[in-house]
C-alpha cells in the first residue's frame, strides 16, 4: 500500500509544550516514509481541515523543529469549535472526507482536550461508516488536567510550575512589608471546573502555615463564614494570608463567585473570582487586599517550562503516531504512572469513548477535610509532574522566540460555505 | 577613632534585587573593620530603629549572603513610613539618636525610593543640628524607575524584564486561537505615575505589529475615543490586540481609571485600570477579552533576575558604604550612564535634596507623538536593563528560596511608645 498522509491539528486553549507535541508529531512521521507520506497541519485546528487552510509540514527544517518544540503558543493555530452528530450536520463530514481524500489523509492525530477527544470518536465513527481508511488518534492536551484517560495532561505541568514559582515569590515579597492592618494576596488560577492548578500552588512550600495559606476549590462549595474564620485566623498569627483562588469557584447555592460579562450572543466569560474574594475579605474586615490574575501568562511561560511535561509532550506525540501505524483507531495516547519514587510513566492507547466530554475532578483524597486545602496525597501526585528545568535561549534580555512563517499549500478542493 | 556600626534597613515595595543591596552592603562593610565595627539592620526600616528592632548582621556566614544575594522579598522586612519634620514630632528623632547612640551607631544607610531620600535628608539634617556624628547616605531602590538622581532604579531592569517576557509569551497565546470576533488581552503592571514600566514591554518585541501594540501610560491622559480606534484598527488589520495599561492612567478629566476601594481611614488602594479598559472595549466592540494583573509578581520574580539589575543592585550597596566612609552625608547613590552600544554606567553621589519625595515621569521624547506607545530613544534607554540571566537553583521544581531565623537583638533602651 503507498503510504498515505497523516493530518495533525491543535484545538482548544493553546499550552506552553503543545508546540513540543507537533514537534514529535512530524518528527517520529519522519521517521516511517514508507507509510507516512508527509505531515499536513490544519491551520486553526478541524477548521483548516474545514477550510482546506492546510500546511505542507515538509517546508520545516530540523532547525525549525529544535526552535518548534521550545515555542510557547500554537503555530499552526487552534479554535473552539465542536463538531455536530453527523445526523445534525452532514454536510460538515462530506466536506472533511473530501478535503481527506483530495490530500490522500489516511491517519488523524487531533491535539486537544476532552472536547478534542469527541472529535476523534466522531471522526473515527463516520470513517468507518463511510469505509474510508482512517485511522483516528487523540493526542492530550490541557492546562487544566481534567482529562480522563491520561494520569495527567501535557501543559499542566508547565503551568505548575508557574504558579507554584509566582506563589512562592508573591509570599516572600507579602512577608515582607509591616503593617498595622493584615495583609491578604489573592491569586486566581485557571480551571473552570477543576482544581489542579489550584491544588499545585500549594508546591510553593511544605508548609500550611506559608503561601498559600488557604486554596479555594471548584470541588468544594464556598461556605464563606468558614472561609472567612480561617482567614481571619491566619492573619492573627502571621500578619497576613496568602489565598489561592481557582477560576471557576462556586458558593453553596451553586452560584459561581465571579464577576459576569455577556455579550450579543448571551455567553459568559468567566473572570473575577480572585478580585470578588479579595473585596469580600476587604468588606469584611478592612484588610489591605492585592489580587494577582496571571490568565494567560500561566499557560504560555515557556521560559519556566517543566521538564517533566516537555517530555510528556514529547512522549504522547511521539507514541499517537505508533499507535495510528499500529491501526489503533479511536484511541488516545494516555500517560500511565508506573510507580513513585522514582517517578516512572510511561504512554498507553486509551479508547476514546472513556475520555470524550468527560471531565477528571480532585480526588476527594487531594482535598483536605475541611475543603480549605490540599492533602499530602496531592502535593505528591503534583511535584514529579513540576521538576526539572529547561531554560530558553535569551535574546536582548527575553526569551528567544522566532517567528514562523508558515504558508499554505495549494487547494485541490472547491471553497466551502462554512456554518 | 575607634569604629562605629552602620546602620542598614529596606524601606517601600521590595523588589527582587532589594536583598541583593543588602549582601552587597554587608560585604563591603566588613571589607572595613578599622571603620565599621559591624552592620545593624532595622527590622521593617525606620520601624526597626524606633522600635529598637534590630538585627546583628555579623550572624550571617558567607554562605548565607550568597543566598540573600538571590532571594527576592525583603529580608530584614520593609515600612511604608514618612519621617515627620522633626518640628512636628520631636520625640520621633529624640527616639532615634537614642538607639543610635545607645548601639554606636556612626552610619545611616537607608535603602528605598523617594520617600525614604527624605528620611535620609531629614535623619541628615537632624544629626548636624544635635551634633551627632551620622553620615547619612540613601541606596536607591524602586520598580517604578521613577527616582531623580538616578539613570535607573534596582528593581525595576527585572521587573521590566518579567513584564516584558510576560507580553512576549502572551502575545504568542493571543495569536493562536482563531475566532469570528475580535479578541483583546489587556496586562496591568505597575507605576502610579511613571509609565517606566508600561513601556518596557515594549522591548516584547522590535514591531509595533506585534503585542503590545498599545501601551497606556500615566503621562498621558486617556483620549478613549481616540484608543478605542486604534484599538478597532487593530483588531481590524489583526484579528486581535494585546494592550499593556500602567496601574495609574487616567482620563483626560484627571480622574484615575480604577475601581475604587476605600478603608475606614479614607485610603483609595489603586487597582483595576487594566480590568475596566478592557470592559471599555468588551462595552464598545464586544471583543472577547482577557486581562493578566501581575501585582506581586512582577516585582518578586527571582526566577527571571535581570544581571543587569542585580550587577547595578550590588554596586549601589558597595558604592553607598564607600560614600558613608568617604563622610559623603546627604547623597544616594546613583547610578549613572555612561555609555551605549555597548552599555556601560558608573555610580556617583548625587545630593538627597534634588531627590527627595520628587517623582521622574518619562520624558516626551520617549512617547510617540499619538500617545498610545513608545519611540526607539526609549527602546534604546530600556533594552540594557533587562539584558542577562541570572537563573536560580531549582529544588522540586521550583526556585530554592532557603529561610532565613533571623533574632532580633538585645534591647539597651527602654520601650518606646510608637504613635
Amino acid at each position: 500500500m503507498s503510504p498515505g498522509k497523516l493530518f495533525y491539528a491543535q484545538s482548544g486553549g493553546v499550552t506552553a509544550v503543545i508546540n513540543t507535541t507537533a514537534a514529535a508529531v512530524i518528527r517520529a512521521a519522519r521517521e516511517h516514509p514508507e507509510r507516512i507520506a508527509g505531515v499536513v497541519a490544519g491551520r486553526h485546528g478541524i477548521l483548516g481541515a474545514l477550510a482546506e487552510d492546510l500546511i505542507d509540514t515538509s517546508t520545516l527544517s530540523n532547525d525549525d523543529l529544535r526552535v518548534l518544540e521550545d515555542l510557547p503558543g500554537g503555530v499552526f493555530g487552534s479554535c473552539r469549535f465542536d463538531l455536530e452528530d453527523e445526523t445534525r450536520d452532514p454536510a460538515q463530514y462530506e466536506r472533511l472526507f473530501e478535503v481527506f481524500a483530495a490530500h490522500d489523509i489516511r491517519f488523524f492525530l487531533y491535539n486537544g482536550g476532552n472536547g478534542s477527544m469527541d472529535t476523534v470518536a466522531k471522526l473515527s465513527a463516520a470513517a468507518r461508516r463511510r469505509g474510508y481508511p482512517l485511522v483516528c488518534v487523540g493526542v492530550p492536551k490541557t492546562v487544566d488536567n481534567d482529562l480522563e484517560g491520561t494520569d495527567c495532561s501535557p501543559g499542566f505541568g508547565s503551568a505548575a510550575k508557574y504558579v507554584a514559582t509566582s506563589m512562592r515569590e508573591a509570599g516572600l515579597d507579602l512577608d515582607a512589608m509591616a503593617s498595622r492592618i493584615g495583609r491578604v494576596f489573592v491569586m486566581e488560577v485557571m480551571g473552570r471546573n477543576a482544581g489542579w492548578l489550584a491544588a499545585a500552588t500549594a508546591l510553593a512550600t511544605e508548609s500550611e502555615d506559608e503561601p498559600p495559606h488557604i486554596i479555594l476549590l471548584p470541588e468544594v462549595l464556598l461556605d464563606e463564614a468558614a472561609f472567612l474564620a480561617q482567614v481571619e485566623r491566619t492573619v492573627a498569627r502571621i500578619g497576613y494570608c496568602a489565598i489561592t483562588v481557582s477560576e471557576g469557584i462556586r458558593t453553596v447555592d451553586g452560584a459561581p463567585v465571579m464577576e459576569q460579562s455577556h455579550d450579543s450572543k448571551g455567553h459568559v466569560q468567566l473572570g473575577g473570582a480572585g478580585q470578588c474574594i479579595a473585596r469580600r475579605i476587604h468588606a469584611a474586615f478592612g484588610y489591605k487586599h492585592h489580587w494577582a490574575i496571571p490568565d494567560y501568562l500561566q499557560r504560555a511561560a515557556g521560559h519556566l517550562v517543566s521538564a517533566t511535561d516537555h517530555a510528556q509532550a514529547c512522549a504522547v506525540g511521539r507514541a499517537a503516531v505508533e499507535f495510528a501505524l499500529q491501526g489503533r483507531d479511536g484511541v488516545m495516547a494516555g500517560i500511565r504512572r508506573e510507580g513513585e519514587g522514582p517517578y516512572r510513566w510511561s504512554v498507553v492507547p486509551v479508547p476514546v469513548e472513556a475520555i470524550a466530554n468527560r471531565e477528571r475532578l480532585l480526588p476527594d483524597a487531594f482535598v483536605r477535610a475541611d475543603g480549605l486545602h490540599v492533602t499530602p496525597a496531592a502535593r505528591a501526585y503534583l511535584r514529579p509532574l513540576i521538576e526539572g528545568e529547561r531554560p530558553p535561549r535569551f535574546r536582548g534580555g527575553i526569551p528567544d522566540y522566532p517567528r514562523f512563517v508558515l504558508r499554505p499549500m495549494p487547494q485541490r478542493c472547491a471553497p466551502f460555505r462554512s456554518s
